[in-house]
This record gives structure tokens, sequence and C-alpha cells, in this order.
């Protein structure tokens, strides 16, 4: 294997990794060993001749007719994911997502740490959760820089969501987890990812209405 | 615009609706209003000639040099994804993020209502959720028979995903919406959708790490 210092990447491809890695994990977890890119293509919606030349790019990988080894892709990537470091996450809003997420905390990536939660409710203030002490937003933007914190996760509703992610922004976080799927302004350099539970449930039900019973469609079986 | 009736949409347009309809929802509250093929066709990574095939099922929607109209496409996709009937969703596990998902209970969609909520924990049985009584397990398969429910949404943890699915399946539901990431086996004719926080979360810090700072790799422009 390469290391990681010898891998020269184009951004393309960069960007595509967590979408691989994500398919890839999901495939060993139902026991397929290996994969063709064709496959593969059907699978994740990209042309099978861009997954190849990706791949190209980690060295000799796959073989023809053989297909690509799903466990030793996921460890390529894994290493590329840089997923063994440590990263410290700050949680804004403590309400009952937020509490979910904290007695959960990740617990089965040692990597990913919930270390500091904040609330603007008083009444939250002080309580600890599964050993994290919930503290007032003022205190946000100096534990961030004492505890080496970039990334955020806000679980605070869409009325507030702006307010909360300036805030978080200034302290210094440049990657934010919002549960509040309205689309917030952010400076460019600030990363953020949405987690859009309504969208994902009308996804869900259109494809069981549609692709089970077929009451709604007229489907036709081209293209 | 024609009616549902009249529309005969091949499989795999129908399959790429709701994420046309994701996205547009996003343009649009950037404030978006109009949109090019193969501007779209770079944001949602379909080939823009994919796109204006699969628009083109749909009317006369697009104008060469203008682009489509982004709140026209938004309302014939919701018609299509049928949002304004109502779902009667079940939410299985209580617990934190179930109470969270009952409390919020989709209030911005009015279509989507969580009707029931079921939990295995005794002490749970009988607590009232902005106002959904937590229910038994075993009175799971009646109720989703009397009141007409098709979705689930389980909040259940891994190591008892596949026994809680098994019991959504045998009570006739066939639409899982499932917080737990470990993939379980389910029927072919029922559809199972998972929110993995975690990858979400890898890949907000993987894009953070590397299309900010590029600190880790040696990018190139090429592609």
């Amino acid at each position: 294997m390469k290391t990681e210092e010898e891998i020269k990447i184009p951004n393309a491809t960069a960007k595509r990794i967590p979408l691989y890695y994500r398919y890839l994990k999901t495939l060993q977890e139902s026991g397929v060993e290996r994969i063709k890119s064709k496959e593969f293509s059907q699978l994740i919606q990209v042309p099978s001749a861009t997954i190849r030349r990706d791949f190209s790019h980690f060295g000799e990988l796959g073989r023809s007719g053989y297909g690509y080894d799903v466990s030793y892709l996921i460890e390529v990537f894994s290493n590329i994911l840089n997923t063994k470091v440590e990263k410290r996450i700050a949680l804004v809003g403590a309400g009952n997502l937020g509490k979910a997420l904290l007695n959960n905390n990740f617990r089965r990536n040692e990597n990913l740490n919930i270390v500091c939660a904040f609330d603007a409710n008083p009444e939250m203030i002080g309580q600890k959760i599964n050993g994290v002490t919930v503290r007032p937003m003022s205190d946000m933007k100096e534990l961030v820089r004492k505890e080496g914190i970039t990334t955020a996760i806000s679980t605070v509703p869409s009325s507030h969501s702006q307010e909360v992610v300036d805030q978080i922004v200034d302290s210094g976080i440049t990657a934010i987890l919002n549960f509040a799927p309205g689309r917030v302004k952010v400076p460019e350099q600030v990363k953020i990812q949405y987690i859009d539970l309504t969208t994902e449930l009308q996804t869900l039900i259109y494809m069981d209405e549609n692709f089970t019973s077929r009451k709604h469609f007229n489907f036709s079986n081209q293209d």
C-alpha cells in the first residue's frame, strides 16, 4: 500500500472517498468480500470508468474479472479518512436529541468524542449527561480553544439556527453538523452538513409506495 | 401541468425524483429561482442529459438559455411525491432520541404524523409524550392494523435492531427508517433506510480538514 504522503489525489477523487467508504462499509456489513467496478457503479450511481480511475490513484487494487477486495479498500480509505485520530466535538443544544447524542457519544467509534455541551436554557446549565457538563453559550469560545475542538453538532431548532451557527463560527469551529434542515449562511471556510430527517422519511415512503405496491404510477420498464 | 394519471415515468426516473426534490428544496431555501441542467448536474452528480430527459417526462419545464424554474419543479415533484396525503407513522424505541422525535413530530410537515409509540422497557409503558402514549411491543401488530400505519421509525440500538425490525415487519409495516446503522435483513417487499450519523460526521470532518486547511494531502486540480 502506498503511504499517505506518496498519494497525490485530485480534488474530485478526494471528494468521492467518503461516499466510497460509506458504501464499502455497508457491503462489508452485508458479507460482500469483493466487488466489480460495474456493480459498484450501479450501487453508488458513479460511472464505473470514474471509479476505476479514482481507485487507480491508490495503487494496484483491482484485478480484471475478480474485482476489488472490499476489506482492503476499506483499510486504504479508512487511513485516508484518518479515522484513527481523535476528533473533539462540541454539542450545542442539550434537549432530548442532544441528550441522546451525548448518551451514545459515538461509542462504536473511539475517535469521535463529544467533549463539551452548551445550551442557552439556564435550567440546563450545570447538568451532567454521560460525564459531560452542560455549559452556557458564553463559555463556548474559550472552551473550544482550550479543548482543541474543531467540530460542532447543533440540535438547536431552525428558529434559532442562524444565531447559534454564527456563535459556533465565531468560536473558531470550522465543521458543523446541523440537525435543523433550513439552510444557514456560513463563511466560505466553514463546512456545514445538514441532517434532514423529513426528507429522508419522505424519500423512504415514496420508494415504499411506488416500488412495492406500484399503486400510484404507471411505471414502465424502459430506461 | 400534466396530472399524475397522465404521467408515465420510467422506473429509473422515478427513483431520481426524491434526489431532485431534495436539492431543489435546498436551492429554493438558498434563494435560487432558476437553474440550468448543467449547473444542476454538477450539484447532484447526475449527467445533464439524464436530467433533461427525466424532466421532459413532466411536460415543457425548461427553456434553452433560461433553465428550469425551481419553484415550479418543486410543485410538480411535490405532487408526485404525494406530500399532501397524511402518512401515519409508528415510533419504536421511546428513549431520548425517540422522545426528541415525538416532541418534534415533523411539525413543519402536516402530512407526516407519528401516531403510535412502542417500547420494550416496562418503565416507559404508559408515559405520554406530546400526546402519544407509549405502548408495549406486544400491542404493535393490532395497533398498526387499526391505525392504518405503513411506516415505522426505529431508534432501537444495533444490539436489538434485527429483533425489533423483525417485529415491525411482522406487524405489516413496509417502510422502516432505522437509526441503528448496522444493516439488518428484511423481506424484499420491505424498504429500509438508515440514518448513519457517524458516517455523516466523518464525512464532514474529512471535508473540513482536506478542503479547508489542505493539511493532509497533496491536492491537485486535475480531473
